[in-house]
């Protein structure tokens, strides 16, 4: 199977150079895929030139604007028109590429995706998901922040995109999946996770639904699926980033207060050496918009070349893992049954294909 | 000034033993304090033989009942009128103590402070909040989980409240007060923060009011007092526990790997342990409710004697430092202007007191 990948080249703070380094590192691990570079012909031939890229494994497509990181996603959308971002995502949409990856601004990469890739058909709206490091080895958590606000309906749809992500691409036998709340009691939360976890529960949805998990579940890997709406996620993602800064910082300071310390730190650095490298954030680069008609990932802005690397690997990986194939595929197996019941109830009333309705309850102090 | 301060000695995992232990500790460093604890004498009266406290520092009121760690709130305040937390609780509202400490159940403690010491005029709910490590010391978090759904009024309510305890027991000179959003930029987030954060940037209600912040300023101190919903920052909290478990445990494994890094460790361990010391979660304990009539703080349940100790230091200090008057102060500050302002309008409608309209905007994506 020959496989092209649509890149955004000029995404990034450290762009274009970074990208094209990272897919220099890309054409090594994936000799037989295609690499379509989009961006300013003049910036990207001679970094092609200086990486020894040849046109059988990495291709330019000239695009002579760049969406900036503090454009407005509905500015980028009207304007932009040919934009690396969009051109690289409309290939995709024209069947030239399998997946698309940007490092550029996410509020007009998810926007662009969105509007020209449409979501997959009995998904509402798309989440963006991320690996995060665990005791356990990794989980996946979405959504990061592309919905502010969710519904039962979303977060079950979220939850059945993650099953499919964590089951195809982290290679998890029967994934676990949890509901972000705060406790892990029935009564706990507000009404919209409670009907969520009711119908999970309830429903052949999900094969191993958890149930409840908190905060401190996240990262010690309780779960291998974690899902939770956009605004909770984004915080709870960077709140454990700022935790990571705090606790090297205050590593480094234990190693650098006194002469003994500093001569310790001499002896402890191929263990801390093999600690950072195990929790270097580039590992976990790639995030990707679920749920879309097309592959599309998202890296962090502010990575280098093996950041950009991992997430192309992502998008890799989901192209030979056919993961959108596996969510219809899920969405279609719950959608059958539901409409043979809806079938032998003929003569009744219509019934709703989704039966999350929303039971108001008090919501519970979060502390236990 | 004389200090009373009541002990729910029967809550927590390890109590009566860690709490007697924790206030051994605590009438060292406040001689002058009085502790007052609440429980099963039978129990308690061989405790303090053996910790040698005399009767002018530490007196027991036995109490018969326990509210256990699975007892609902609404059950705890039906029935178990003669618990060691109610006991301990309702000493304060009868004015024999000056602040109530326990271990115990939080929901039911959080439910029997609300119902017996009652909201401060001018709140309308308490929130539970935290000391948290930075980069720069430490900055104070609210709301921890006591509301699961907050309104503007409710959140720049917490905002005032935090600023007041930053200042009077952070000693934080003109403490910074960030709202938890999913990005810095206006129209980040949901309504509801929208709406705070205009109402606190165009009012004089904060001297130092930093606009949003996002999760990984939390931990790396960009604020001296983060203000979110109970549901947020109850995630946020844990997220931060089990980022600094899976540290821990990846350090340790790290020094663990091979013979050399073992032998690295040896060297490296007096600044390890100082490390840890600095990390420590018991220097942090000690979460008050804020915006009841009397002094609540609440301990984990599953400290030590340090940590126990460290959560009545805080009830000491709320004491003495007379925070609820600053609360108070701080509210009248705000509210006499408003009511002058309004009788300037003689004649005019009535306008609502608190001016937190609600102007419903479009949720923006949350990850930059």
């Amino acid at each position: 199977m020959s496989i092209t990948i649509a890149i955004d080249a000029m995404g990034g703070d450290r762009a274009p150079d970074m990208v094209v380094a990272g897919v220099a590192l890309a054409v090594k691990k994936f000799p037989h895929t295609h690499f379509r570079l989009f961006g300013k012909q003049e910036l990207l031939i001679p970094l092609l030139k200086q990486h020894n890229l040849s046109a059988s494994n990495v291709t330019i497509q000239h695009a002579d604007q760049v969406i900036t990181g503090d454009m407005r996603p509905s500015a980028a959308l009207r304007n932009a028109r040919t934009s690396s971002m969009r051109l690289a995502v409309e290939s995709i949409a024209r069947g030239e590429a399998s997946a698309v990856v940007s490092a550029g601004n996410t509020g007009a990469y998810m926007a662009l995706s969105k509007i020209i890739l449409k979501t997959l058909n009995g998904i509402d709206r798309p989440a963006i998901a991320k690996p995060v490091p665990t005791l356990r080895g990794q989980s996946l958590m979405l959504d990061l922040g592309a919905n502010i606000e969710c519904s039962p309906e979303n977060l079950a749809q979220f939850a059945l995109m993650g099953e499919v992500l964590a089951r195809y691409v982290l290679k998890k036998a029967t994934p676990s999946v949890g509901l972000l709340n705060v406790g892990a009691e029935d009564l706990k939360g507000n009404a919209t996770i409670q009907t969520t976890s009711r119908f999970l529960q309830q429903s052949n949805w999900l094969e191993n639904f958890y149930g409840f998990i908190e905060g401190n579940d996240i990262l010690t890997g309780k779960v291998d699926v974690v899902v939770t709406d956009g605004f909770t996620g984004n915080v709870a993602l960077k709140t454990a980033e700022g935790a990571f800064k705090l606790f090297q910082a205050r590593l480094k300071d234990s190693f650098q207060s006194s002469f003994l310390h500093k001569v310790g730190y001499i002896f402890a650095r191929p263990a801390l050496d093999q600690f950072r490298k195990g929790m270097d954030p580039r590992r976990f680069n790639g995030a990707p918009f679920l749920g879309l008609n097309g592959i599309s990932v998202k890296s962090h802005g502010g990575t280098d070349a093996l950041g950009f690397y991992y997430a192309l690997e992502v998008a890799v990986d989901m192209v030979i893992n056919d993961v959108n194939s596996h969510i219809r595929k899920g969405l279609s197996q719950w959608q059958e049954p539901a409409a043979k019941a809806e079938k032998k109830r003929e003569g009744t009333t219509a019934t709703p294909q989704f039966t999350l309705t929303q039971r108001i309850a008090q919501p519970q102090h979060g502390i236990a």
